[in-house]
């Protein structure tokens, strides 16, 4: 699927597909469709991240209270995305130990209970012992520091997914 | 459910509760917590509407494109929201004889191609045939002017959600 093609979509068309690059924030695809036609994949890219470093803080925030916990309940009742789903079970969420889902579940209770938002890792590019490394870490860090660093992490999982949907070629309408 | 037993929740439970409120927008929710605690049920809806406010256009036009059509597939297919069914089902969205339907199909494709966006309205403050001849009437107007208008519908929506919600004296956890 190139560009010419996703530049083709209805605005429905283009909210099924790429809905969901941001978790549960089909609001940010669907206001990123006002700029269309778009240059490139990457244009597309930088427009949604462009609209969100423009969200208050309050906002930023809210796009992390929208992500489910890494080894949750969610994971564990098969009630995440399809996209969540695939990136957990690879980076190994479904097979902890029971030392490590208890350290985990722990450390992310700890995190929220800090934060009000929770733990986001782009787990595609960690596996699980980094990811308990990580999130033991930035329990340390500072509140405003931790959410930019979760913005962060929503970018790069924002850019995985696009480039998943835009390389399969019959994309589902 | 008083504005305690709101600010009691966690932000888990309180987009669990609250997230639909703003159609397919838990984004907002989510992003309003972070002003929790709440003065009153009033000041909720109050933040939700200063953070839509704050948005720039595309947000808005966004919010409108999270939306489902009055009487389109979604209805037909069972895939709208358990708030929009019921909204939708109330107005006789699903009770339209065989010319109105056509009508109101053929309208929604009209105002789509104009706008990019779809025609919102209150569906709870409205029956079939205001609805139909809103619909017809907005047709006309100009594309931010209508913007505007479907945000106001918005807001509309959202509060009588918020407060079936807050009258609802079990919440589903």
């Amino acid at each position: 699927m190139d560009i010419s093609a996703v530049n083709a979509l209805s605005y429905e068309e283009f909210v099924n597909i790429f809905g969901n690059v941001v978790e549960k924030c089909p609001l940010i695809t669907a206001a990123v469709w006002t700029s269309h036609p778009f240059m490139s994949i990457n244009a597309l890219e930088a427009e949604i991240n462009d609209f969100i470093d423009a969200l208050p803080e309050s906002g930023k925030e809210g796009i992390l209270r929208c992500h489910p916990d890494l080894a949750g309940r969610d994971l564990h009742s098969g009630a995440l995305t399809r996209e969540s789903q695939e990136e957990q079970a690879r980076a190994g969420m479904g097979e902890l130990s029971p030392a490590e889902a208890s350290r985990m579940a722990r450390l992310n209770e700890k995190y929220k209970e800090r934060f009000g938002f929770p733990f986001v890792i782009c787990a595609r590019m960690n596996d699980k012992a980094r990811i308990l490394s990580e999130l033991s870490e930035r329990l340390q860090n500072e509140r405003a520091a931790e959410s930019a660093r979760g913005i962060a992490e929503v970018k790069k999982i924002c850019r995985l997914r696009l480039q998943a949907l835009v390389l399969s070629e019959a994309p589902k309408l």
